[in-house]
């Protein structure tokens, strides 16, 4: 979906109200779709949804902003990353704000912090700068908010500052970060946002592959540089071959070993579909599917927290449960390398 | 300030909405005075600011919500004053909200509470209950945050959904409530809420008690039932005058308590202007004022936390200073009896 012509770029709070105002005065709607840039398809499907989320004509402006307030300090925000020139080449309306983050010496005699990450700035001296934090408390803390404990607390508070700035009727996220899209859902019934949320449905590369902007880390040149990534190939090479130079290509290795996740979810579904419904057991059936493709040595390779398995999830509020006798979602989460991969499945209408 | 005739009284958030965009359209500015009703004429006050906040036409709602989510189960909640009758005499457009916070049990097959406080509700099981609060999370520890540790954080979610709801240009607030004022306009700021807080200043009865909703409970019906205050009031009479009948009026006495706060605040202002400004010497003052006013055996009477003085913080983060040599506020909370009465004092211009 490319522009027809130069893209609008706003980069100031004021000039984005003030085209939010035009917009609708001219009777549109107006759709936000936020992100952290670095676009791929699957970000274009979320401004597709977003054009169509009205039966009347609708503005979609997307957001493009990496936020340092839901990286840790010991996270890779500098390494983020971004392109902003191709992003544009994409769109029609961008908002590029500058900081969002007010820094504890902004204005001030006293010296503060500024640039980087603001997730633990309530814990600096001076009590100028940004403290204001959504929690949507029970939501932020499962899952992957087990392993990033100022990850959601982070993402709600940057959404509601960008709500409160742009200030849509509509917003569009994925579905394929499928616990932030139920936090922002959560936040948005409690503090009685009025904006309509639509979750877009996860987009997949040709082979099954779901996108997301980290798998430029999967590309050959940034895997030849994990030492785990190889180590574990040797291994398996050797195991399958008798000798360490092995037949299998190192690429299709890697990436067979991503498909595993969405292989491992299809399979779980079909069997909760077919009535093999408690939870410990799909679990397990992914785990052994992860670890089939990725051998079972990973463990002893020090690969961090390589499967972080969840089924299943009530569909809403993310609680465990012991069966899927209700609608749920299958949640996976797996480091290959440095790179983390998440995916989910939903399953709407257990039998 | 009596409305000239029955006023709108708006009871559900669809309406309120509506409301907004009709004055919008109409070419107004909309100013909201949030309350907890019981109003008096402190709450006039700030309609009154409210109506004047703006050089072109303003239409002013005041929303009357005691808002669960900001008491601790331990806390009044259910004895709250009210007057509601009363109240809408007084006003031209009131927001009247149902509960404002979903409920475990709201619409869903399992139990869940409903009434009631909300500040624990996170750690009730279920999930779908209401979890998304804001935190402001250093300016909401100190003062009396360091007593009331949910409060702030209740104050904050209800007033961002209020804002969320009726969607204001203007917001007015008082001043008396010190860092509650700061608390909303630090979470205006880091949240990016497009809204003009206004912080009214103190207004006082003719004797110079600072209004407040819980004065009522200073009343002498209120007053009699607390045995604490009685035998505070015959220790004082039996040492002025030798013997348990004192002359002093029960009424007079326990007023010149309540008095002794502005009293304590107008010398500690005048001090600091005129150079001695040693926070500790300022606090020692303010102790000693209130002490002489209720005795030196209130802390032997089990009077609980009787005063809680903090001079001085800084003006905006509410840092606590050594010395008044910059803007600063002074703050008192003092218990009478079950009453607990707070002030405070700007100086915003130091020598």
């Amino acid at each position: 979906m490319a522009a027809a012509h130069e893209p609008e770029v706003i980069r100031d709070k004021a000039a984005m109200r003030a085209w939010t105002r035009r917009r609708r005065a001219e009777g549109k709607a107006v759709a936000l779709v936020p992100t952290m840039g670095y676009l791929h398809n699957g970000h274009l499907s979320l401004v597709s949804a977003a054009a169509a989320a009205s039966a009347g004509p609708v503005a979609v402006v997307v957001s493009i902003y990496v936020n340092p307030g839901q990286f840790a300090p010991t996270e890779d925000l500098t390494t983020y990353p971004s392109d902003l020139a191709g992003d544009l080449r994409k769109l029609a309306a961008v908002f590029c704000p500058p900081d969002l983050y007010v820094r504890a010496g902004d204005g001030r005699p006293d010296a503060g912090s500024s640039g980087g990450t603001v997730s633990c700035l309530e814990q600096a001296g001076g009590g100028y700068g940004h403290e204001t934090w959504i929690r949507v408390e029970q939501l932020e803390k499962g899952l992957c908010g087990s392993s990033r404990p100022v990850f959601f607390r982070g993402v709600a508070t940057v959404v509601a500052k960008l709500f409160n700035i742009v200030d849509p009727d509509i917003a569009v996220l994925g579905k394929k970060d499928y616990q932030q899209w139920r936090v922002i859902c959560r936040m948005v019934r409690d503090l009685d946002f009025a904006i309509e949320i639509i979750g877009s449905e996860i987009v997949r590369e040709a082979d099954c592959l779901a996108m997301s902007s980290r798998n430029v880390h999967l590309s050959r040149e940034e895997r030849e540089k994990d030492n785990n990534l190889k180590a574990l190939h040797r291994t398996r090479s050797a195991r399958k071959n008798g000798n360490p130079c092995c037949k299998c290509r190192y690429d299709d290795f890697v990436h067979s070993m991503a498909l595993s996740i969405s292989r491992s979810l299809v399979n779980a579904r079909t069997a909760a579909l077919n009535g093999n419904n408690h939870s410990q057991q799909i679990q397990d059936q992914i785990v052994q599917t992860l670890t089939e493709a990725g051998d079972s040595s990973i463990k002893q390779r020090n690969f961090r927290n390589p499967f972080d398995v969840n089924a299943d999830c009530e569909l809403e509020s993310l609680v465990p449960l012991e069966r899927v006798d209700r609608p749920a979602v299958i949640c996976v989460a797996t480091w290959f390398g440095k790179v983390r991969l998440i995916e989910n499945t939903e399953i709407q209408a257990p039998p």
